[in-house]
């Protein structure tokens, strides 16, 4: 099986115009067939504020509803994606910028409103994603970068989480593909005490996850991240690795090892 | 040679939610291959207006700073696009919608700053577009549908007058494919009379179009329009025609005349 790298970069990255330039860099140099998933960072956030527009967010989650969506629309899958795109080909890398609503490429369900209502917020179907559009894409010599907002079957768009996005799509990718999916975020990986950059946990098993979240070492965004992460190795996903932007080519390296291996 | 059918619609139709459902509804019936280039509407000034940032226009044509290519990439690649995208797919249209930067599907130059000063607009280069890009998408089954956003070589994004998208975008096709080119705006087609909404005139040649002109019936943003159109035709476009959004499907008739026809 080919290997195919899918790649999430957060928004805390994106929101350091140095640290973002040289993630595309070093990303338009991994080999081919591969994809970035990007989230938004504080654009959205700022855009909603110069509206007049509150921001509301329960348990870590924005909630959408439709002005927010509109927002969301706006930032990721038009100022956000189009800019990636555009300075990836200025790297020599054939980006394509769509969503996960383009093709139909992975579709949604609006989740329940109960327990709480989040508004237009998706859940991407794993069973459903559309693995033969990204391997047209692929044939086509392009490299696929993808904003966070699909939609359901109704036509109806809705913001969805990155890294679930990430995980889901890496996750349908690994029955054709051997998929190393990479989270990119701030810190080198997943750090064992917050206040030491350089205490990176190697690896964690689903064992010592727990450990880690009885101790309080993993919390808030790391949880969500973190579960995504596993979810996508339950699935079948060969690697997933959780690190920072820089380095990223050191991966393609064998015996090399950088950030935290989920296992 | 395939029959490609190449749409632009217009900002008047995107911005009447009635009309613009029943013509992307039409335009779901369209035989494949085909594809939509859309305009922006008012949407883009309402949100430059709601923060508080003036609309400069020169001459029927929008002054692009920073802040309105912003603003301009927000609403029609991102709010515009993926909002047309998504409800094609409910039509059972299986849609990706993308820029002219995507892909480097439509290169474009940054128009020149004399004799005045647009800013960050482009020009494609017609004898850059990336044909087989647009043939990759037709043999995997989708229908590309295109925001006027372009990029020159370095990355830099560049707002693109649909119009010109449109007849850049046939003109190149035109070598591959025998296309139909059809302009969608308010109007049946070009009026002799504009108080008179039947008066359409069913055929313009050059010839007849420079009386038009001298004789101040067709006159401001119909020229800009009406001069691509004879772009497209001189560069080879099978067949070009101005019209409204409905009776689109009327077009894939024989001995059927409708709209305008460019000759």
């Amino acid at each position: 099986m080919k290997t195919v790298y899918v790649v999430k970069v957060g928004g805390n990255i994106i929101d350091d115009e140095l640290k973002f330039a040289a993630f595309l860099c070093e990303f338009s140099e991994l080999p081919s067939p591969k994809l970035l998933i990007h989230g938004g960072g504080k654009l959205a956030t700022q855009l909603a504020s110069r509206l007049g527009h509150p921001t509301k967010i329960i348990s870590g989650r924005r909630v959408t509803d439709e002005e927010t969506l509109k927002i969301a629309i706006m930032v990721y899958a038009g100022w956000i994606n189009k800019t990636i795109t555009a300075k990836l080909q200025a790297f020599n890398c054939k980006a394509i910028g769509i969503s996960g609503a383009d093709g139909r490429c992975i579709p949604s369900v609006k989740r329940r409103p109960e327990p709480l209502d989040y508004g237009f917020v998706g859940d991407p179907l794993l069973s459903e994603v559309d693995v033969s559009f990204f391997s047209a894409l692929f044939g086509a010599g392009l490299v696929p970068v993808i904003s966070p907002i699909t939609a359901d079957e109704s036509g109806q768009l809705l913001n969805t989480n990155a890294d679930t996005v990430a995980s889901v799509l890496a996750s349908a990718m690994s029955k054709a593909y051997h998929v190393k999916l990479v989270y990119c975020f701030e810190e080198k990986g997943v750090l064992k005490n917050k206040h030491d950059k350089l205490s990176v946990i190697p690896k964690i098993d689903s064992k010592y996850y727990e450990i880690l979240k009885s101790e309080n070492i993993v919390a808030e965004g790391m949880i969500p991240k973190l579960d995504n992460a596993f979810q996508a190795r339950q699935n079948g996903v060969g690697s997933v690795i959780i690190t920072n932007g820089s380095g990223l080519l050191n991966l393609t390296k064998t015996n090399y090892h950088a950030g935290t291996t989920i296992d």
